[in-house]
Parts: structure tokens; C-alpha cells; sequence
């Protein structure tokens, strides 16, 4: 347990309220997520400075999410009767917490932190071997379009929304 | 003139102060850069989607800071004699407003926001063809650390804030 | 003239064979090339050795080739009306003889070696810089489909073949 | 056994040759490779047309040959002593047999088919699935140099090419 842990366990024991200043979460544990997908690191994810390149990342993300909603939310990129909708990103974040490189094995982790009409919002962590840490944090937002004019839906399918709430998580840690 | 803006003149002329909600800056404008770099996009750039897929432009991103910094800042990525500190990305961010596809030639946009002892935060807008408003705005921070140790560096070396100070903005539009 | 290039001639016109051993011809001259692109590398380009990594330059190779083919040849990768045939790879190689290096402008030259009923082999020459000699040459063998079923097809339109043979070349130097 | 294949066990069997055209042997069965890595593909990897680029799966190649030299035969990208050769890639080429899509995961097959004094040339299988057969075939010589002036070496560590002599195959199939 970090002091940190340690002091805010006692001053709740105590009914006070710790003066410490409250670090924002980093979700940085395994626990902090509901879906799990390894993906072997690439002699190309390494820059010249030995580790895996923070841009690298944003595709292990790209490939936890899709793969979820592929095989468990019915999505389906090529769709060619156009009928169900895609997923744009509007935006995405991450934080770096330590270097990993090739040519280990990642684990991504990902949960669901908000489900609007029809937007989605992802969390994941990718984990390096089997560390307990994430090295990474970061997610995205989808917006969920008809295929054709790229218009938002009005609602996402019934059979895709029941597969997202398995990895519906509060948003605080 | 959009209405909002034909509003904010309007009451900044009567010397009132609009009740419109502010809208936060997205520094879509060529204006907000300083420092350009012509970008060719790649057929393995678009996605199954046809447009470039999200991820890819934390490529472009990584690619004009880098430039920058290697030809304006004495960054030296290769030095052997590991005397010049190197940047590690400690966090990233991007928002996505309008798709653009490969084959276009892109430009991507740079400015510095932030310079701190050893940390820099740079902006980057990236521009479609000759669009005048970027397609996605996003930036990251790098912490400066010694090549061999990789901690913080006390402070950045003078020629290189000096070619960062070129490019500094007021992180307000 | 080199001394080989020079005893070829000279027993050429004495009606003898040269005993020389023939070298294979590399390609390796902007002269050998029909249409140029200029393509900035990338952070992300070069490995951890520096330079860029050999399995990038596939990506230029495709670059330039669909680039000429979607603006001269009307390829039209997006063709919601799947009527014109896509290009499918069934072979690529690439020699290596020089190595480039992030931040370079490179160039990639494209000429066309061989124009079958439905196949077109590609030849590309990726340059750094203003170098008169390219640092790799690679190609590959395109069989074009029909986007539906994926079989070749009977014929290239008219209108591809015509912008494609303005690129074909003898395929000896 | 394929017609092919019993009619040439015949035909030796008489002491007779056959006299059917002989087919370039294509090395996709799994047994012509001696070492395995798991691949998960990623959602960039697929191309506009849905299935993994061509170029993508040099990547491959570049991560079960680099994985396998890192992991049995004392290869250290990061050596900072500089005293380890390292290995450059002089050419490559692929086959392209059968499409593959994210987010199937895939195995790399290695095999070492030569040997020389200062260089090696692997082949690679990409298996999709359980597929037995590759959907890819490929693969790429290095040249070991010494990491400083970047010279091939005399001649192969011996604890390297302990690891590589357990990957070696006859050339032919």
C-alpha cells in the first residue's frame, strides 16, 4: 500500500477528510478494465530511442475497441449492405506512464466510461508482459454514423448497445 | 461571419459582454502556426473507411515537431557522445473535425504553447490540400531528459530555446 | 562510361563476347523513372538503428503507384458503383543499397516494366534528397479485379491502360 | 499426397522422370517453418479494400526474424558496448497467395535457408487462423556489420549462429 493509500485509509477510518491534494485517477491497474486482447509489440513499433513510439499506442487502442465491437457488438466495417452504422473518432488522449518495447507481448485492456445516443467513450491500458501497471492510458470517443452520409444515428442498435454495457464502467476510479 | 461571431463583435462594440456561452478555441486557423511542413499522405494512411485513419496523424504530429526540432533546435536524435537531451512524449491529444484521404498532399502546422524547465507542449493543426481550417488539431508534451539516464533535465539547453521561442504562442486563440 | 560499360562496347563492336561477368542492372538512376512524387519521411520511418526501416519503403512503393494510378489512370479505390477494377498485389521485392534517414525529403520515381491482359508490374527508385542514385528499387505485380468477386478481369479500361503506357519502359537498362 | 506428388513418386519409383512441368515449390504448409510467433493483426493494417496492406506484411517478416535474433541468438539492438553485430536488410520479397483481414490473429512460420559468412536469409509464412497453408510467403537476407562503421563482419558470433543453425532448411522444398 503507497502512504499515500495508507493516510487516506486512516483519515476515512477516522471520519476526517485527508488534507492531501487528491491526484486525478490514472487508471493504471488491470482491475480498471473488462475486455483483455494481447497484441505481439513489432520490430517497427520501436523508434531510435529503443521503445515503443508514443503515436504506436493510438493503434493498439484502434485495435482493442474494433475488435470488441466486431466480435461482440455486431459491427461490421464492411457492411456492404450499409445498414449499420460506423464509428468515427472525434477525439483521443493519452498518458505515458513508462517506456515499452519490442519485442514484448502487450495485453490491452479496455472498458466503456460513457454511452451517449450515439456516442462511445474508451478507456484502455496496455500493459507490457505481465505487468500489473498499464504503461499507457489513454481511450477515444466514437460517434456512430450511417454508413452513407456519415450523419450520426439516432440511436445505436439494440444488439450493439447490449454488448458495450458489459464494459460500462463508472468513470471514477 | 458566423452568427456567434457577428454577436461578439456586436457587443464588444457596445462595450457589453456577451451572454453566449464561449465556445473553447480549436485553432483550426493557419494563423495559430508558425512552423510548416508539407506532408505527403500514404495509401496505407486511409483505413477501411477510406479517410486517414485516426491514429496516423500522431504520425504527422511526431514528424514536425521532430523536423523542427532537429533542423531549428539542435536536437540530435543520433548523437553518440549522449550529451543532448532527448524528448519523451508524456502526453498526447488530438480532436478530429473534418476527414481528409490519401492521395492529398497535407501540411501540418506547429506552434509551441508551453515552455517549461524541462517540458515543452506543442500545437499542431493539420491542413488538407490548401484548406484554411485544419482537419484535426492536436499536440503533445515532451519532457527533456538525458539520453543515458533519461531523468528531467535541469534546464533545456540555450540553443535549443531559443529555436523553441521562435514558434511560442499565447495558448489563448 | 565505365570501364565495364567501355570493354562492352569495345568487344561488342570487335564481334566478341566480353568474358566479364554481367552484372545484374540495378535501376538505380532518376533516368530509369517516368513520374516522380515527392514523399516526406516520417519519426515513425526510422528504426531503432536510425535508418528507415526496410519494410517502410513497401509503403512509398504503394504510394506512388496508386497515386499515379487513382490521378492518371482513374483508379477510383472509393467506387461506391463497383464497376472499375482494383489492383491487387501477388508480388513485391525491394534491393537495398544505401541507407536514408528521417527528417529527408525523399522521391519516389515510377516507371512500368510489363503490361499483361490484367496484370501491370511496377518498378520504383526511392531517392533522398537531390541523390541521382536511389537508395532502394522494389516494385511490385498488380492483378487487376473486378471489386466484387475479385476475379481478374478480361481487359484494363481503355482509359487505365492509356495512362499506364506512358510510363512503360524496356525492362533492361 | 496430391496427383502431383504421386505421380513423381511413381515416375522416381520407375526410374523414370516426369515429365510434368515442375512447379515452383511455394512453401506454405507450416512444416517447411521451425519456429512460430503469434501475430494479433491490428485494425490499421487493413487497407481500403478490407484486407491487410501487402506492405504490412514485411512487418511481419521484420518481427518474427528480429524476435527470434533477440530472443536464441544473442542479438541486441541496444547494445550499448557496440561490440554485437547487427543485421541489415539488403533485399526482400514476398509472394501474396490468399487475402487476410484484421482482427484474425496471426502466426509467423520462420525458416533459416542460408547461411553465408556475414550473411543470412530467412523465409516467413503468414499463417492466418489455424490456416495450414500460408496466406503469405516472403522473407529477406541481413548482412551483420559491425554497429559502428557498419562493415559486414569477418564472420558470425558463434553463439548466433548456434541459434540460427537450428532454424536452417534445405532450399528446396
Amino acid at each position: 500500500m503507497t502512504s499515500q493509500a495508507r493516510l487516506t485509509q486512516v483519515t476515512r477510518h477516522m471520519g476526517t477528510k485527508s488534507t492531501l491534494p487528491k491526484k486525478p485517477p490514472t487508471f493504471r491497474n488491470r482491475g480498471c478494465y473488462k475486455h483483455f486482447l494481447p497484441i505481439q509489440s513489432r520490430w517497427s513499433d520501436n523508434d531510435q530511442y529503443g521503445h515503443i513510439n508514443n503515436s504506436i499506442y493510438y493503434f493498439y487502442i484502434d485495435t482493442v475497441v474494433n475488435e470488441y465491437l466486431i466480435r461482440h457488438c455486431q459491427l461490421n466495417p464492411q457492411d456492404t449492405t450499409k445498414t449499420r452504422p460506423i464509428g468515427l473518432v472525434i477525439a483521443s488522449s493519452a498518458n505515458f506512464y513508462a517506456p515499452a518495447s519490442y519485442p514484448s507481448l502487450l495485453t490491452a485492456g479496455l472498458s466503456i466510461t460513457k454511452m451517449g445516443r450515439s456516442s462511445v467513450t474508451y478507456r484502455v491500458g496496455i500493459f507490457e508482459g505481465d505487468n500489473q501497471e498499464a504503461s499507457v492510458v489513454g481511450g477515444f470517443t466514437h460517434v456512430f454514423v450511417d454508413p452513407i452520409h456519415r450523419r450520426p444515428v439516432e440511436a445505436l442498435p439494440e444488439n450493439m448497445k447490449s454488448g458495450m454495457q458489459k464494459l460500462l464502467v463508472a468513470d471514477e476510479q
